[in-house]
């Protein structure tokens, strides 16, 4: 078949004139005669890509000078130990907040190492909304504050960043970094796995203000030490290429789309029209309410499951791929990354109107 | 310029026909209308792309039931954590030998986490030859014992493996994994970087006894237990889907190919025009002799650095890439790797000769 639009979660879709450079060079790396895969991590051409990569991203998120960027393996999960590995003084403490399943398994890794206080959660409502969080339920002697500013299971999305005084923020930015504008100087640490809104699955983006290196807890692993890294340049070992080349390579398609500012307008267009159906529907509905509701992930039910069922089934033998939503939540989720071409949207906005007529 | 013979130590070159076939599918995967990099880890596509891979392994190898197949991220390095911290009982000792610089960063790794006993080094001669090895420099009390079974700077391998006893052998294999035949039932545990012999960097192959799995130190990040990937199957996380995709085709390659012992057979040949024009050149000299020759990394230095200098540069004009030498041995290096073409190493031999010719 030819491609399809595709609502994954993650591995996600990517942008198609990114994936045709790569399948045009892929032979012949700018008349290298190699693969950017097969040139050495050390090389002039491949310290080109790096450079550039991490150039492009500092301008598309305009992070300031006084941060580090880091491109890493092992994902947003070894992350959930890097934060405190490398955040944790003598003190050995900090705040969590529990917006969802990956708020979760980075507090369960934190608390291997230290004292977690989960300050506020959204469990008790299917994590269908972000909690209110005001300063006052921090403690200012805490190492760091956690939180997970785009839930991609549960569709919810911070409304504001909470206010921890002078605590660091350490973000789990995965599911929606590059996807909406974000002050980088109000974090400390800001990490993403790549596979959802930035390129290939394998690397991790670590934005962290350079005063918060250099005093990783003894125990941590050499290549679990952000110092290490940010000193060697993200080349302290042979990093993943591949997907750092990817990643580029997505970065100068946004450039070339007007920086993030602009995709953010496209994609609160791009959600808009699926949430302005969701709440006007009689047989859809969306799953999440209100300010935190998510531009990149976009849950919503059917009356039951075997409505669900059909629609999933439907939609795929239109070209409209992976719609099934997590088993937590059920029903449908379409996640609409900066690759998701808005027509895919509008496709999907077309056939959900479709169906609904259809069937009720 | 069309392609090159590239012999780079890694990320190094990668057969042809794998990435003719890479580039074909690049962005619709076996008619999913979505690039191999796009589909769900989760999905029924990458499933049957990660368990071939795995079923390919073991067949190349002959991998016994009772040992595991991980691909992980995070490349050599991060085991050199990994095995410590998965290895060591309440005694947390082990034997190391030194054979090079990734011998020492692996035990440098090792000593922060227990007591390393170095029993044999060659670093009183450049690491140009494998010390001789008996039984009883072993403490069989160790946890375990850790060599590298080629090493990529110096141009060794060890001629046979050291008995151990009862002790498991880790063994880092990144630059000959696949190269030559080795009886996997001898390690504990076998660890290799996919960018030598395997594929695209971004992927780590562990192959461990399940016995030596359940029992990691109380500090090791989930990421770096052993056990967590073996009951996930690889997928705790988003895996490195495009480099195991793309290993997985590096192994289809190798199958037709006749498998290990056929690529070992054409890999000793290959190694056999370069060394015997070494051993009878009056100009260029192999750096190590006798029975630990490596197969995989061939250093070789002309009498000074004006002719290294010159060799390498007149090469890469003629489309014999990437033959300089680490910086600790100087002169050339020639890494010919199973993906490098018999061609390749024909077209290197002859144009020695022609520099030894023109130059003597």
């Amino acid at each position: 078949m030819g491609r399809v639009f595709n609502f994954s979660a993650g591995p996600a879709t990517l942008p198609e004139p990114v994936l045709e450079i790569a399948q045009n060079e892929l032979l012949d790396f700018k008349g290298t005669g190699m693969s950017v895969m097969e040139i050495s991590h050390r090389s002039a051409a491949f310290t080109e890509v790096i450079e550039k990569a991490e150039a492009d991203l500092r301008t598309l998120m305009n992070i300031p000078d006084n941060y580090k960027v880091l491109f890493l393996q092992g994902g947003a999960s070894s992350q959930f130990a890097m934060v405190p590995l490398n955040l944790f003084s003598s003190k050995k403490k900090a705040d969590y907040i529990n917006t969802g399943q990956w708020s979760k398994k980075a507090i369960a890794e934190a608390k291997r190492y230290g004292e977690i206080n989960v300050v506020a959660s959204s469990d008790d409502k299917v994590f269908n909304y972000i909690p209110d969080i005001t300063k006052d339920m921090f403690d200012p002697d805490a190492d760091y504050v956690h939180i997970t500013t785009n839930n991609t299971i549960y569709g919810t999305v911070y409304p504001e960043l909470p206010d921890t005084g002078n605590v660091p923020l350490a973000a789990d930015m995965s599911s929606n970094i590059l996807g909406q504008v974000y002050d980088v100087s109000k974090f400390g640490v800001i990490y993403a796995g790549a596979q959802k809104n930035v390129g290939p699955a394998g690397m991790a983006i670590v934005i962290i203000r350079e005063d918060l290196l250099g005093s990783a807890l003894e125990i941590t692993p050499t290549m679990f030490n952000y110092e290490i890294h940010a000193d060697a340049g993200s080349r302290f070992n042979t990093p993943p290429c591949f997907a750092i080349y990817m990643a580029g390579k997505v970065f100068e398609w946004l450039l070339d789309l007007g920086g993030v500012s602009a995709i953010e307008e496209i994609n609160r267009e791009k959600a808009s029209w699926l949430y302005d159906f969701l709440d006007n529907s009689k047989i859809f509905n969306s799953t999440v309410t209100g300010s935190c509701r998510s531009i990149m992930n976009v849950p919503f039910v059917l009356p039951d499951d075997e409505m669900n069922a059909k629609f999933i089934k439907e939609a795929a033998e239109v070209g409209l791929q992976t719609l099934k939503g997590h088993r937590t939540v059920g029903g449908m989720r379409a996640s609409i990354y900066n690759a998701m071409p808005p027509e895919g949207v509008k496709k999907l906005v077309e056939f959900m109107q479709k169906f609904e007529l259809e069937n009720s």
